[in-house]
């Protein structure tokens, strides 16, 4: 297996997305979860020959990509999905909002677990139902901060009437790959309160070779009684701007919601991520594998860097993604350290604060990016901490 | 200026969009909007390079294709939009969606003009509305039957408490090009009822050079004060799959509602999306008008192939748009002919009953095709006319 290396910074400086436009060209963009690697050679094939046979229109009402990932789970989680229904649609949050919309009445209460992808709370919100956000517990064992689900908080919301449940799993910011326990737990909470749970599961795919994902359905009866999915090879393979997400349901009752959804829901599906995402689930493995690696390399070198330079600082190594939730509180940088660092640094990290009140003195820093590039935005911080 | 010629039909059928993929070989498609061209070579040369560079992250914050339409709208049609409001989302439909849902409160009424777009009747239950259609007035001259806006079925409409109007312009399936005197009595009765009116204007690239496209907000301040504009390059340069479209406001009013529309309603906007709008609005005007003429010789071809061989159907020619809506009522196949048509001649139409209840006995053809696609169509169609 061969790690795959970030693209050269002069052909990364030509992106358009928002990683690369969204600050000017002395700042080093670590924020938004866009990885610095090219993409996967076979889907750069498929767009390149959808592009010359202009394969640009609608997206196939026979969707390609259910069976292409129902392969993909089945091989990497043996996740079996030959009963399951699926919808397609342009992104994992829209098909949160949509099942949101479909499953709570206005006003509703949706529980999320922060600190928790700072997004959640604007999708609960755009679904007209209220964000009940319940902190994740912590405990710190030998100096780190270990965290998971909040069970008595979680059964409390549920027995309150909070009507859904919105599951990051693996868990943004933390990287936290919950257990089949921790899962199997939920599900019979769910079960028991009547709660609906959406699990958002596009970090799975980049699940770290040590660690197990488990899809939350695949979990219980109680779970695919109650639960949806959402997947996306957006994150994994860096594909978030083709537009492709699929919602999985295992339960009649979920068949009968996405059923009733919209019609023009799943037309809002990209033609562009239903080829990419057929090729990352059919083809894109050993690419996948190359940068989980190549991840692991940077959180190695992530965690030998903050020892080095940025002692005060202290994290949790992530189990899945590439994303770190750095604690900055040690550095009386105040709330907003992002903030701080964006000036002085010029490096732009995520702002832990908009991850929810657990956030403040936190920032997320994206490392699917050069080990140099890592390096110089860890040293840029150290300085700045020797001033400060 | 050189017309555009279809793609080869090996090259088509290798295409696995919805036109190419809802029906076996053996059937023409001639049904959902999509074209046979290749794409337009700035389109081709900026996703490609796309593609190399792995330029598939997030959309951007400072979205290059609101320039470029801006640019565009300047030289197409003289429409000047310096201190417009834009917003981009995945597609026209959902930008209509989000508008609506915005400016209608649940069960409030809005207007469309039937036959229209099928959609249309989705996109406003979708929104939380319920439909009000009204059919276009009809008047016949020398044989040709024209149609236009009703002005006093819209006007009882407002009166009696309608809140939207959500106005096709250019119209599908007509291809009918609203004059500016009508517009500006849309947007005088807009204001004189307090309705928004919402224009779809995905169309209006393809308007013919011997018509003149009026953009709707262009026509008055009253419009500008209660309206918006949805447009897309989606349409013209046949990027439906690729997901964006931008929304235009030139009022206050309007400004205010989409500045609070939900944050991810924006973040929903293809990457490649935005990408091929930049080359089509800035480069792909050759290209565009190249269509047009090929698209004009089609419309004459029809016009010859119906009078020969199928002289018991009648139509009105479109003034813009690719679309065909024939009217086989004199044939004696029942409300939904494309039904019969598909089943005996193999031909995939549009069921003119899904454009609403004047559709019945219509079918729509879709002619952006090779001219000989389009003369094998009608002579299949002729065959069976000859057997029933």
């Amino acid at each position: 297996m061969n790690p795959v290396s970030a693209a050269p910074l002069e052909v990364l400086r030509a992106r358009t997305s928002e990683k690369w436009t969204e600050h000017p060209p002395d700042v080093l963009p670590m924020f938004v979860a866009e990885m610095d690697y090219p993409l996967a050679e076979p889907i750069r094939t498929a767009l390149h020959a959808a592009v010359d046979r202009g394969d640009t229109g609608y997206v196939s009402s026979s969707n390609p990509v259910f069976g292409a990932f129902r392969g993909f789970a089945s091989r990497r989680w043996a996740w079996d999905l030959e009963d399951a229904s699926f919808l397609s649609t342009a992104d994992v949050s829209m098909g949160i909002v949509e099942i949101l919309r479909a499953v709570t009445k206005p006003g509703d209460r949706v529980v999320i677990t922060e600190p928790v992808y700072a997004p959640f709370f604007d999708l609960v919100t755009e679904a007209g139902a209220s964000v009940l956000a319940i902190p994740l517990a912590e405990s710190t064992q030998t100096g780190t901060t270990q965290r998971r689900l909040d069970f008595d908080a979680l059964e409390s919301a549920f027995r309150d009437g909070a009507r859904a449940f919105l599951l990051c799993n693996p868990h943004n910011p933390l990287g936290l790959v919950h257990t089949r326990e921790d899962l199997e737990a939920v599900a019979r909470l769910a079960a028991a309160y009547s709660v609906t749970v959406v699990s958002d599961e596009i970090h799975a795919p980049l699940t770290q070779p040590g660690s197990t994902f488990t899809p939350y359905l695949s979990v219980s009866d109680d779970a695919r009684a109650t639960g949806f999915a959402v997947h996306s090879a957006s994150k994994a393979w860096n594909i978030a701007g083709l537009k492709c997400a699929v919602i999985v349901g295992q339960g009649e009752q979920s068949a009968e919601v996405m059923a009733a959804l919209p019609i023009e829901v799943s037309w809002r599906t990209g033609q562009f991520g239903v080829l990419a995402g057929v090729a990352a689930y059919s083809e894109g493995e050993a690419w996948l594998d190359g940068v989980l690696a190549s991840i692991a390399a940077n959180i190695d070198l992530l965690d030998q860097l903050l020892a080095e330079h940025l002692p005060g600082v202290t994290w949790t190594r992530p189990n899945a993604g590439y994303l770190a939730w750095l604690d900055f509180r040690a550095l009386g940088w105040g709330d907003d350290p992002a903030d701080v660092i964006l000036r002085e640094a010029r490096v732009a990290l995520s702002a832990g604060v908009d991850f929810g009140e657990h956030g403040a003195g936190y920032a997320r820093l994206n490392l699917a990016c050069s080990p140099d590039l890592l390096t110089d935005a860890v040293t840029r911080i150290a300085q700045i901490s020797r001033q400060n």
